[in-house]
């Protein structure tokens, strides 16, 4: 059995997740005006109704997507193509989701606000002009740092400005309130918090409201066209309202964990950077190791029965230098020598230990390997 | 137990589908550089090439979406994107996802190839100019008709435009060959074949491809990023084998049923028009009963135990007169009296005889009730 420490790319599926699919894997076509028809719409507006009132939002708030990446590009390409302004106010170290998207907009002016060198926007000023939208991650996915985004609702707001919310790493983690958030839309994504990979949930204010980027059938309010997954969005519901019942002592504990590690690390191998800075996730420990490639320490990790990311790359094979930590400020160097390693809910104290007994070997190995 | 004549809307998972999805349901993410991601990788790339044989592709060709809609959009608009024409041909009998794309592309130029009384494309000079694209589906949802798409491509390709078939009603029920087709993008929608909802294919050749429309991770070639629904796809897998293996056998035997319903319903109910007409898909059953508003013979039939559609409306609670009854030449009468009656895997002899038991008085009762 190896040890799995990559939980921020994706998480294990809940029991009561496979069993919520498995229960509802009859339910059919929920357009259907007939016994049947009504049978899977009932599960589907209580699974919405449940995700609802566990976010913050109204049911009519909650769109049912395939995933985060579609969340995001529904919000910010509707919301874009929803205003007359071509002004776009993000972050640096957004996901691929919403940087690309971002720059794939038709005529887009785009903004970053700064960053501090803990990974967290440091200054707001940019939102005070009016713009197309505004959108900032919550979390981000390779240092855990927690953005300051009910400012960043707030101020941009005040000039009437949209704002999309990527919580994918925060949905299931920590608490979500929507109408206190103040945002305009908000993705998640169901497998980060132990729902089943394949769904996805937007809120999404009804005015303004995206344009739709997708079309059809007019399902989710014509938001996100095609037949619903009904199985899918109840497994969503159940892995959503479990991870809330479970997040203060899950929040808790895995913070232990990951301090235990953190100071582990550092206490047994030389020249380490910690590129997760408070307030972060209590999930991820992002870290550097000068003079070894990420890419090494990876495989040798793999080969001690350790599975961890460099944290920078979300499709497969591709490695690219990190521009989470080049907006951080990290130099090239330690930035190749990147390593995530990210806690969820299957990871113990054993985990924790495999980590520290194999790391400083590798660590060493991967060093004498070079750059 | 209700008798479901529906599944031309969706139809119910297959065994094999549902088994694919437990045994895969803890799969990790396969864009990890390590052994459980490896494994995820593995499951994927085998259901990718399983799929790609068995509908005569290329395993790159077959991208993974979320849908039909999704596929459609992508395709479409994709396709659109990377040409520098506007013009786009297609039939006045689309799914929505088809129709409502095209009239939101900007600037589009649509031009509509005619039809015959039957429901089939009858003419198609208009494919002999460029175009950006020309689409068509393979069978009507509605009706059931067969569409000549191997002569659309093969027109359209000679005049260098590219091709997009929606074959969402197609895949699963008859032979699918996508290089000997000839299209450039073909559009197919799991849970239409017993495989699960919120998983589609989309097969794309490397040339012309369709620029991107959704951005993110770069997975499936870039056209359709996102984490990777790994258990979604080899139970698509799973559940597009098992229909395939079973496909003559199954379209001689739904073709029976089907015809046995026709003549019955044709013996029993007077004043009954049929619109399913051949080369048509042996699982459909499209019909009239003019002086009976359609949504009165679904809520009978569902009092009477017979789950079926009036066909036109894919999303819930809306219902307009069909477009493909219009295009068709039927009259508004006929249009509003419509009733589709749909068979599938699980449809057997019982399903065809409680509906002739039943429908003569629904009909009866329908027009008493007037239009
Ligand atoms: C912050 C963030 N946004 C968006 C996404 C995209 O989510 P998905 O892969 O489920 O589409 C991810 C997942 O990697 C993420 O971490
Ligand atoms: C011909 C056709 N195209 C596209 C679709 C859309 O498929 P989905 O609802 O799976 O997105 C359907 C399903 O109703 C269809 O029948």
């Amino acid at each position: 059995m190896s040890h799995y420490l990559d939980h921020a790319a994706t998480t294990p599926m809940r029991r009561c997740a496979v069993e919520a699919l498995a229960t509802h894997a009859g339910l059919l076509n929920p357009g259907g005006q007939y016994a049947s028809g009504r049978e899977a719409r009932r599960v589907l507006e209580e699974s919405r109704e449940q995700i609802a009132e566990l976010l913050g939002a109204d049911p009519i708030e909650v769109i049912f997507t395939a995933s985060g990446t579609e969340g995001d590009n529904i919000a910010i390409q509707g919301l874009y193509a929803a205003s007359p302004l071509r002004r776009v106010v993000s972050t640096p170290i957004e996901h691929s989701a919403v940087r690309e998207t971002i720059s794939h907009l038709p005529g887009v002016e785009s903004e970053l606000l700064p960053l501090d060198e803990g990974g967290h926007v440091s200054e707001l000023s940019l939102l005070d002009e009016p713009a197309a939208l505004a959108t900032s991650m919550w979390a981000n996915n390779e240092t855990g740092a927690i953005q300051p985004v009910a400012e960043i609702a707030a101020r941009a707001a005040a000039a009437g400005t949209p704002v999309h919310i990527d919580a994918v790493q925060v949905v299931g983690k920590l608490p979500v309130d929507f109408h206190a958030l103040g945002a305009t839309t908000l993705a998640a994504s169901a497998h980060k918090f132990g729902g089943p990979r394949g769904v996805g949930v937007l809120l999404a204010r009804r005015s303004p409201a995206p344009s739709a980027v997708l079309f059809g059938g007019g399902q989710e309010r014509g938001i996100r066209p095609g037949t619903s997954n009904v199985a899918g969005a109840a497994a969503t519901a159940a892995a959503l309202a479990e991870a809330s019942a479970e997040m203060e002592a899950e929040e808790a504990r895995l913070r232990a964990l990951r301090e235990r590690l953190r100071e582990g690390i550092l206490a047994r191998v030389s020249d380490v950077e910690v590129h997760t800075a408070e307030p972060a996730l209590p999930t991820h420990l992002h870290l550097s190791f000068p003079g070894a490639v990420g890419d090494s320490l990876i495989m040798l990790l793999d080969a001690a029965g350790v599975e961890a990311s460099t944290g920078s790359a979300c499709s497969q094979g591709v490695n690219r230098a990190s521009h989470v930590l080049e907006a951080m400020g990290v130099s090239l160097e330690s930035a190749r020598g990147a390593l995530r390693l990210t806690l969820g809910r299957t990871t113990t104290q054993a985990d924790i230990d495999a980590v520290l007994g194999v790391l400083p070997r590798v660590v060493e190995r991967a060093r004498a390997a070079g750059v």
